[in-house]
C-alpha cells in the first residue's frame, strides 16, 4: 500500500501534526491505530502521510476535502486523546497547522 | 536546537514536501545539507521541520513569510536540482503540496 496520500486537484485542506514522542509506549501504539481507523471513516477525509525517525520525532499530515470536515475531525481526535489522557504522557511537544492546500504536483517525472 | 520550526503568527505559507528515497546516497547528504544552507538564507524563510523513517519515507515541511518568498525560494532548489541531476537518482515518487497556514497551535499544554 502507498504511503502517499492521494493527490486530489486543490483546493483542499491539510493538518499538518508535529511532535516529539516521550519515550515509551504507554497505549501509544493502540491509539494511534484507533486514530488512524477513525480518521478515515470521518467525512472529507481524503488521505494522511506519516513518518518519525528514530529519536520519535515525527511529523503526520492529513488531508481534508473542507475546513467543515477537518474540524468535525478535530472534535472527534481532542475526544479520544481526552478519554485516554494521552497528551502529556505521549508527547513532549507538538504543533498543529491548518493551511489550505492552493497547489500541489509530483515527481520526480511530474507525473 | 529544537527540531521545530518557530510558531508565527498565521497567515504565512508552508511547503509539504514528501518523498521516498531511493537507496544509496548518491550525493544526497552534501546535497540536502546545501539545501538547508540556501534555505535558511531565503528571504522569507521561516524555518523548517523533517524528519524520515527506517524505510526511507520523509515529510519536509518548510515555512515562508508569503507567497513571493517561497516561489523564488523554489527557482533557487529546482535550480540546485537540475544542477545536479538527483531528482530521479534520490527520489522514487514525491509530492509537493503549497499551503497557506490559517490556524496554528501546540501542546501538550496550550503553550
Amino acid at each position: 500500500m502507498s504511503r502517499f496520500a492521494p493527490l486530489p486537484d486543490p483546493p483542499y485542506y491539510a493538518v499538518i501534526f508535529t511532535a516529539q514522542r516521550t519515550e515509551g509506549d504507554f497505549g501509544y501504539g493502540a491509539m494511534a491505530d484507533q486514530m488512524g481507523e477513525m480518521a478515515a471513516q470521518q467525512p472529507g477525509y481524503l488521505g494522511d502521510e506519516s513518518t518519525r525517525d528514530d529519536q520519535g520525532f515525527g511529523i503526520t499530515v492529513s488531508y481534508w476535502r473542507d475546513e467543515e470536515s477537518l474540524v468535525n475531525w478535530k472534535d472527534v481526535a481532542n475526544h479520544l486523546l481526552a478519554q485516554k489522557l494521552g497528551k502529556t504522557r505521549w508527547y513532549s511537544y507538538y504543533t498543529v497547522r491548518i493551511a489550505k492546500v492552493e497547489r500541489a504536483y509530483s515527481g520526480p517525472d511530474d507525473r
